[in-house]
């Protein structure tokens, strides 16, 4: 019988095990598949039943506070939303949902039908893809002619375009998929051996794997590092629930996406806890290639909506993909079939030193003051074919979080006639080609800066700073100034980075002032970024004419997720998604800001990307503005005895 | 007695034990100072020199090969450098020469007497223009009127203007500098209390010493981190030169630039020991301000030519500034009166993780490849007055080298009318106001990619990446391609960043081919960046045109060293450093190349960068490009056993 606060709140039992935002359990996925087998009319139907997602039915906000408030610990009525009659509390939360969405080739496995679009593909789909163009005869013929009689060589990628698959087959030893290719092309309904070019020549190199690198030229000169946390580690974990250094958040998970952040909130001393962001996620990933000729110019893989960044994440391993001390979560699946799949230690979360927080020396008396900067890093990786793509969410002593990617595996290539350079790409090796290509990543925020549950308070300011007017007010000519431009509407809000005036963007509470009586926000700055280098006609920007702007703001709307649309794949249809949504034009003055945020890297492949791609980073960042949380960061304690007997 | 190799070279007693490019010691820099103190030609003249920097007059290029290839270890005739009648070794290398540079006020203190200039301002002058300043009564009367009978609470600051100096007043309680104060005008000859603007009130929250911040609000849920090396580390230290994973270079250290990394190469299997750059280091910084009002559009420090960046470092504690297995270096210095000053601990060297280094996981087998990425971290961290700079350059296992720089410290400030907003800057606290500004940086890196001693092969390439046209080869118009521009003349490389077409710049090898046949070359990555806002009339714009392009390229010539020219304090003269240089328009075909790559970031000012700012990191990278580096980073060994037994 816990004390609740004088607010006549009446103690009730509280029960609830399960978070409304706890991705689901291998348990309750059983028990939806099982639910909408059940369903089926005939044992046809219900063997028939191809499961490409189940994935919870995330709960409105309003329940999401409440269970925050009451039903999970720490208890704080005080963040119970304020309806108008009140605070009304149920005795439980309303039991949690799964969605199970879309269809498979128009089977129903769900009341609802949706024509004319395809699930993402799953793993089974691009076996028997693979299996089926092995079986087929001319294909056979065709390896043979390039010398190949064993078709256990051979590999067979499936690539989605429009509504059928096109293939690309690629050729190679076990050990070293990608690195050897033939030309062809499938379509799932025809074949055309076009011109021959020949297999590049196996190239020694073109390995990577121990066995092939070891025996005298590995490297022995790297001693080993160990991160040592004796004490174990400063975060606290109950369940999906994380606390570290005054930040906490919820750990949630889905197929499309992988990592979800929910829930992400500081405890700022006497100011309490302060929202900062109801969620945060990659919803999409883009990859057009830039060459013209086939089969690279359908080459514009959407990774989380035709493939799934959550579905390939990886199994993580202790002092190979993370060091130091981890706390790993599992992450649940169906299969195509309707079992359930676990990928263990899927999601990595552990501190790492960051360097230094700040320092200052003064000069006068030599006194010196320094802090190390400790962050806690949220990760995954994930494969998708040939790429490998780890995202990363870093939290900061001093209210920053920072988003990054590190891009990794295998490049895409191609094979080239003996001699042929080709104009759109790289020649990597021997016969081999890199076409050049950009990989756009799409961050949704459905951003809740310093907004208590049930309040729709912010707004998004752009920042740009400008060259003062020469005469009397800059005489001198040095002067230059901020200034602030209220993105009032959703057409207002698709914009573009601006290094040179260096451009960002504020979500800003319109009605919280800090101690000097400015309105709070967060800052997003900006990392490197690019816009599509393809012509604005490109045909795959129908699909992802989201890539037009690297930024887009929406007011929250709860059928808003996905920047193409919940179906992308293959999706022949125009006017799907956000560059559709924001033509509503809706107001941005004072609501529930979603931001999407869209960052680019032109890839223009190196030598040295061959056979494996040494990791390139990308990101963004957010920052508390406004907030005064250096008074925070300030608290960080001195720590000169950290190392002290490492020395050489 | 060594046995040379079959060209004919006679081994020679070899007893140098100072390499040409080791900075000064301690006793080299008092024998210099003795020698020019006993030139003097009365007493007088004796004691009354004062000295602003001794520094190792570095010897011409041919003379460290030879070091490199005859004198120093390993022995290596093969880098001996050819001249028209081959290798001539001389038995010792020349002596090592002091430069003492410039003057102090008209004093000749070398044979070489420079008019009208300034040598950087030194730490004691700095103090004598606080004490007159303190001790001139107008002054204490203007601090009475401000309710300020103590002096002691009282600092100045002095700034470099013009021929003269501007002093800025500052006071504070000891522990809190430049946090509150009051404005006044004071130049060197004259003084001007203009509008009384009172001093700001005692922020509470302006400390952020453990004893102002201990006492029931440190963090106390911070626990210990240690990265433990238990086999030691997996560089080797010889000296001033360093080698790690396939790297090698020497430390060098001057009072102006600081940190100065020589002789930078890579050892790359069967081709043996591949020449990267001759030189690295930071030349120069320009923080110009943004406010045309007094005293702030006079605010445009040269930090490394007015103040020194070498002379104003840190010593560095373990624990603190660095973390791991550290090795550092000390710097020698004079001081201003001829006597050896020594920072112990100036320059940290040691490894770090980073995260993954590649990765790729086959989606048909389940298998995993990965390998850690460790670096290799040589840094310094200097105070210039307000704020701390840290200069850190990263070497990686896959030939990348990083340039990043850390800023943090303290922001400098004015102080406001109670009620005054300005529009260009921040309201930081009350009554404190933190003007706009930009901080540039310049690196100056003399490079000699793939040059063996007495070679010149290099050029540089700028590279666009571009749309292509609609038409016939690009009927989906999805293509872009890169183009490849020589920079052929010095005002052809007068460059900006464009993150539009990706570009970036290629120092290439004008002989030197990989196995595809392509010219092997370094690339230039930039990180973000800006240009000035200022006006390009702005008066500090003549002092530092440099700051108008962010990259600029120059052939190597030997006096070409600092972008404002030698001495940039107070320099009334146009004319002077790179943006003269380039009006020769030599030709930059094929030559020893120098890059000049300016980066600067725009500082608006948070309320959480008070009282002391979280760091701020800026940089850019070089990455091998098209010498097949990767081929080496497959090499790392795979440890999985790193950390087995941290485990929540
Ligand atoms: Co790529
Ligand atoms: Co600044």
């Amino acid at each position: 019988n816990n004390a609740a606060s004088g607010k006549g709140i009446q103690s009730l039992t509280r029960a609830q095990t399960s978070h409304p935002l706890d991705p689901l359990s291998a348990a309750e996925i059983k028990v939806a598949v099982a639910t909408v087998r059940a369903a089926g009319a005939t044992p046809e139907v219900r063997d028939g039943m191809r499961f490409v997602e189940v994935v919870l039915s995330e709960p409105e906000k309003n329940v999401v506070a409440l269970a925050d408030a009451y039903f999970f610990p720490p208890f704080q009525p005080s963040l119970l939303p304020r309806s108008k009659g009140g605070a009304v509390i149920p005795s439980k939360l309303p039991p949690r949902r799964a969605r199970l969405g879309g269809h498979h080739r128009g089977k129903v496995v769900v009341s609802r039908t949706i024509r004319d679009v395809q699930p993402p593909m799953d793993a089974v789909e691009y076996a028997e893809c693979e299996a089926v163009v092995k079986d087929y005869p001319p294909f056979q013929d065709a390896m043979k002619k390039r010398g190949i009689d064993d078709m256990d060589l051979v590999m067979v990628d499936a690539w989605l375009v429009k509504v059928t698959y096109v293939c690309l087959s690629i050729i190679a030893e076990a050990e070293a998929p990608y690195l050897r290719l033939a030309k062809l092309f499938i379509f799932l309904h025809e074949f055309e051996d076009r011109k021959l070019v020949p297999l590049p020549p196996a190239d020694p190199l073109r390995n990577y794997t121990p066995g092939h690198t070891r025996g005298g030229v590995d490297r022995s000169d790297v001693k080993p590092l160990q991160i040592i946390q004796p004490d174990g580690p400063s975060f606290r974990i109950n369940g999906q629930f994380v606390e570290w250094q005054k930040w906490n958040f919820r750990i949630g998970f889905t197929p499309r996406e992988g990592l979800v952040l929910h829930s992400v909130a500081y405890v700022d001393g006497s100011r309490g806890r302060r929202p900062i962001a109801h969620r945060l996620s990659f919803v999409e990933m883009v990859v057009p290639y830039g060459d013209p000729n086939e089969p690279h110019y359908r080459k514009n893989a959407f990774d989380a909506g035709e493939d799934g960044l959550g579905k390939n994440a990886h199994s993580l391993k202790r002092g190979c993909d993370c060091l130091g001390y981890i706390k790993y979560f599992d992450a649940h699946f169906t299969n195509f079939t309707g079992g359930v799949e676990t990928i263990e230690n899927c999601v990595c979360l552990h501190e790492e030193d960051h360097g230094i927080l700040w320092k200052h020396q003064d000069w006068r008396t030599g006194l010196a003051e320094v802090r190390r900067s400790r962050r806690l890093t949220v990760s995954f990786i994930c494969t998708v074919a040939n790429y490998e793509y780890g995202f990363y969410w870093h939290f900061y002593q001093d209210g920053k979080i920072e988003a990054e990617v590190k891009l990794t595996g295998i490049l895409s290539l191609g094979a080239l006639q003996p001699g042929e350079v080709r104009k759109y790409g790289t020649t990597i090796a021997p016969g081999l080609y890199a076409p050049v290509h950009q990989h756009f990543f799409v961050a949704r925020m459905d951003m809740a800066v310093d907004c208590k549950p049930g309040e729709a308070y912010n707004q998004v300011v752009e920042v740009n700073v400008k060259v003062e007017e020469s005469g009397e007010n800059n005489v001198h000519n040095n002067a230059f100034y901020t200034e602030e431009t209220l993105l009032k509407t959703e057409s207002q809000a698709m914009r573009d980075c601006n290094q040179l005036s260096a451009r960002h963007w504020i979500i800003r509470n319109t009605r919280t002032v800090n101690r000097t009586g400015q309105l709070t926000g967060y800052k997003l700055v900006p990392g490197s970024n690019c816009l599509p280098l393809a012509g604005s006609e490109a045909k795959f920007l129908r699909r992802a004419e989201f890539l037009k702007h690297n930024l887009w703001v929406t007011p929250y709307a709860l059928d808003e997720n996905f920047p193409g649309g919940e179906f992308p794949n293959q999706n022949p249809r125009v006017g799907e998604g956000l560059a559709s949504w924001v033509k509503q034009n809706r107001s941005l003055e004072e609501t529930d800001i979603v931001l999407w945020y869209i960052f680019g890297i032109t890839h223009v492949p190196r030598l040295e990307d061959w056979p494996v791609m040494p990791v390139e980073h990308i990101g963004f960042m957010l920052q508390y503005l406004k907030a005064a949380m250096m008074l925070q960061c300030r608290h960080v304690p001195f720590r000169p005895s950290t190392c002290e007997r490492d020395y050489v």
